[in-house]
């Protein structure tokens, strides 16, 4: 059966979450049901991440076999017309080799959040970013930043019910700008904890509202014990923008 | 009685738009009424622009004369409090003479104007920019959209219903920047015609699609006539970003 690679952007707030689950209306369940419809297949799809209820995709990516050799264009508007009026869409389809896995295969994931520091509420970007009203110091939130880069025992900043076998993950980004009222602060690593980058957002507020040092995020990450976290950002300020891949022919051997 | 300047954001999609009607309800209804459940006043506001229904904003800029005179921040704060739940928020408000007028005060107003060019459906950005399927050719447009800048009359790019005494305006700016797949078209006045610039954005998309050359936009232009515009590019992509005001001293002078 030819396998298709999907890249995928949605809405995550009336969803709950990615993953397909009994307690609700899941993303996977809306993707599922529209590839039933135009093909009939009860394909199951698997994506890179898996991302949480209220969380917010630009670049999600998910792998399908389906019995049919489809055009991708003409797949992803088939899919995109069945998904209406879901806030999910598929941006592009494309046929890959069996060999590729959109969750094993992922050599990076790049996720962004999205803090808004202001007194006003938000209007236009409700539902879509993190509303923080005390002034936060961009400055040492970035300096803090740099103290989790690298390879730890991320346990303090992992959700207790997460399934990963091992806390350890390797952080290879940590960006913290300031961009008029809005921070946005980027992560990318070949793979996360759960919840662990908005257990980071959620510590790194500590920081830049000045009740913990620098010193205090790293004393919570040397701790690996998850009542150290500062606190969890709110899913409505996260996106995971894009998931990388080795070139054609390299994804067994990454 | 003091004159407090407000600057304003808001979600346009819930409102029939910026100023009050008899058949819905406007932005300036929810901030008058947030006034008077705080001052007890019935107070009227005056914004700087019309924005039509569903256009959104994020730097109205309207004045209100209080029987108290608030902190600023206090005020902004009680206004926001009163404004829960509706998309709308004051981002500032500030104490000014009372010879500044949010409307005739203005020196320039600045908009921006979303296109998002792609198949795919819009998901996060529903209701926040325009869906254009076919492929556009911005820099097509910017170089037509150069054609437009400075005095003429914009009797075609103009609403029949407009109320302006003079079709004549002059366009300062008129930019078009592709970022991926999002197109951002942003225009300066120090006044624009009813649905002036949805009109102009409506024109250039048929230039971007090749429907028209940039001949055809300025035969539009020169023809003066409203049966000659292009078409009218939705509300939801339209955002009033920032009026301009002189320093203070200067307002009456302008």
């Amino acid at each position: 059966m030819p396998r298709f690679k999907l890249t995928i952007e949605y809405d995550g707030a009336p969803y709950v979450g990615w993953q397909r689950q009994a307690n609700g209306f899941s993303v996977q369940e809306a993707i599922e049901s529209a590839i039933q419809a135009i093909c009939g297949d009860e394909a199951a799809i698997r994506g890179a991440g898996r991302t949480d209820a209220g969380v917010h995709a630009k670049g999600q990516v998910a792998h399908v076999d389906l019995a049919k050799d489809w055009r991708p264009d003409v797949l992803r508007d088939a899919l995109n017309a069945h998904l209406r009026p879901e806030p999910v869409a598929i941006l592009l389809a494309e046929r890959v080799p069996d060999a590729f896995d959109a969750r094993f295969s992922a050599l990076r994931r790049h996720y962004l959040y999205r803090i808004v520091n202001r007194r006003a509420p938000l209007t236009v970007e409700r539902g879509r970013a993190w509303l923080v009203k005390r002034k936060l110091d961009a400055d040492a939130m970035r300096e803090a930043a740099a103290g989790l880069l690298g390879r730890h025992d991320f346990s303090t900043f992992r959700a207790s019910e997460c399934q990963a076998e091992s806390p350890v993950r390797t952080l290879d980004r940590l960006d913290v700008a300031r961009i008029g009222d809005e921070i946005q602060i980027r992560a990318s690593a070949r793979s996360f904890l759960h919840t662990q980058v908005r257990s980071m957002v959620g510590s790194l507020e500590y920081v830049g509202s000045g009740k913990w040092s620098s010193g205090d995020l790293l004393a919570a990450l040397d701790a690996r014990d998850r009542r150290r976290c500062g606190m969890v950002a709110p899913a409505a300020g996260l996106y995971l923008m894009q998931v990388d891949y080795a070139a054609e022919g390299d994804w067994r051997r990454e």
